[in-house]
């Protein structure tokens, strides 16, 4: 029996919500998760649709994107995935995803604003997106510096990665991440509803702005850090 | 057997609307139920999901918001529940979701019009939004101040809790209240429906306005009051 | 046993279309027809969700709005649905609905112009919108004005009641109908596809008009009249 | 038994996905595949609702239009299959719909713009939209004039078919194309995604623009060519 079966099963699981909760048509979409311990990494393979998907089938591969375990090619965009894991030490699982309104906002390039409390919930930052990338990066390796144009965004800014689990690519979308595969998935289905009721405000209210610093910060912290009430944690 | 079971079990069915309905994604809803005669709210779990909640978890605080039954925390929007019950004294139900035409309206910060026959069968005045909130009051005892929040814009609008059962908090999303729980979340399905109809009218002619007085009071009189000749009653 | 069972079985039928297409949330939707030897329009009784909707319960009244079968109240629109069947003779089916998209237009006041092959394939005008009623007609005998309305606007543009299965009443919503209750619910399906398609394309193309005549025709005539050759008949 | 069978039973699959991608809705698409060796064409019949549709009903006409198996007359849009299939020699099946956002695109008479990834993924070009038909081709041979205006569109831009596998028709919607029934309406799928995508980008931001060629190049050929690494052959 693998060794990862585990892992493998909650990567699993965790792709399956992509065509549950429509973040993504066909195979558009990957979620991967980590042993750290094992440095081994498991993602859904590449080009499979979810309907034909099945536990055995996730790849592992080392974080050099090495598969030491699977008959199958990775996910096209294994690299992305693995700089992320390298780079953001406490995370356990990564999304991407083709979702469409938060595919709209990066195709249209613009960071979606804090517009309320939904999205206050969950991160008091705007939703970032990237630079678009150079044609030197698109032409190298590609999916590796997909990853580092996260990353050096996020340094530019001064972002956390702890709190502001999600990112649009620019004229690509969404990648999310998390403490594990199912908060990763997780994190795409709230940006998507986010993505979306934003998309709405501004229709209806061109000149609507970000919410207050006082309410972004309650409901943030009421989800989140040491004097958290939300839940049952 | 728990003496309010009966109570719980209908906050329960009610609760279970939301992800029927789609009316707010993973957990960001709850309805509750008041026993009058024995001041006590039943309500949702703070933090639950939806397909993971059973009749049995259904927390019961008393008016002041202590815990009488359950071993659960309760929504963490209790506060604004409770202090509705105290103000509106007919009602014995409230219901809160982020449900997505109606959270944009509220992040729009705009009242949504009485635009057609849908809106007046259900309220003749438009659906109201609060002030955005203080940072005294956020920073305070926030969900208590919300609920002071929609009894000061009834007040100083002169509306009636009995016609109007809806709510936008502003930058935030929608209250409803009703007879029961389930008039509750059947006031929040119809909020929603009206807000995606007003989104969409105004898309089409951005100068639609409110319809005239005589056919607002033909609608709502049909299905209010001691003329009402619309459904079995 | 009921002389009525056949058409109240239909008519059944055809109202359970209406959650079914989604047409209309909780009970905003009729469906009747009509059997014209007997002088008797089977309908929807009033208020009932379609969910507890049952064939039996369906009531029929003759062409005086009277009674004749049944224990519950009928639609509180059955005096538009007579009038109609008085007025378009060669009509077995009328269906009212609050469809999101149809009633956007209508509470914009705005005819549907015919912008493409599948509102030709239906027929060849716009989609025509009644006047706003005047005071008089609402503080009177409403639902039958609201069936004068139609037949007023009819009779101003020179319209077919038997080209032109539909209409957008002003504020309000559509009625649809047809040769019986199944084509009058079909036609309610396709106005309201009619409708999101029209709606999308004005906002990807402001200035889009109404297509060529000859198209128009081409695609009417090629499933309607003596020369129509899509379909099996 | 029908020496057509495998390929009735293909077509059969491909157009129940109509239904179930909610690609159309009652009977407005139709999905058709090319035996090359058997010069036959497996069609859906003309206007049979999805629901209703057997394996048995689809029909089998020669590449002139004639029925050669089958008992229901062919879909009204057959000469348009055809003349694709006789003009684009090495695709296998043909798909059209009246999906909503296609429809809107092309009713809007515009081009679908390369606005990102999940566009360039399938074609480098913008999806393109034909001219309005003259009064002379609409009149005449309306259904293989609907193929030539296709094949003199792809001649005047010099797009390849077998890269650009779909096209709108100005007024009308969407035809898409591909190696066999499975992958025609693989392409209608994906259109009517990247239809919406479009929309929804140039709603948020009217100056986004095609993105740029290295990009479009980058996702093109990781799925397309010789060096393709997507997917698993």
């Amino acid at each position: 029996m693998s060794k990862y079966k585990y892992l493998k099963e909650q990567v699993y699981e965790a792709n399956m919500e992509i065509p549950k909760e429509e973040l993504a048509i066909v195979t558009f979409g990957n979620v991967s998760g980590i042993d750290r311990a094992a440095g081994a990494v498991a993602i859904k393979p590449s080009g499979i649709p979810y309907h034909r998907l099945r536990p055995e089938d996730i790849v592992v591969v080392d974080l050099d994107n090495v598969v030491i375990e699977g008959s199958m090619r990775p996910s096209s965009d294994t690299k992305t995935h693995t700089l992320l894991y390298k780079s953001f030490p406490s995370i356990g699982g990564v999304c991407h995803t083709h979702s469409t309104y938060a595919v709209a906002w990066a195709q249209a390039i613009r960071p979606i604003p804090n517009l309320g409390t939904t999205h206050a919930d969950h991160l008091t930052a705007a939703i970032p997106v990237t630079e678009v990338m150079s044609d030197e990066m698109i032409e190298g390796n590609y999916e590796l510096e997909t990853g580092n144009q996260i990353l050096d965004l996020f340094a530019a800014q001064g972002l956390s990665y702890e709190e502001v689990e999600m990112v649009l690519v620019a004229c690509h979308g969404p990648f999310t991440w998390g403490k594990d595969p199912a908060k990763a998935i997780y994190n795409s289905v709230v940006l998507e509803e986010i993505a979306r009721m934003a998309y709405l405000t501004l229709q209806i209210n061109p000149s609507a702005g970000t919410i207050k610093q006082s309410l972004i910060d309650k409901h943030y912290f009421r989800k989140h850090g040491k004097n958290a009430y939300y839940g049952q944690e």
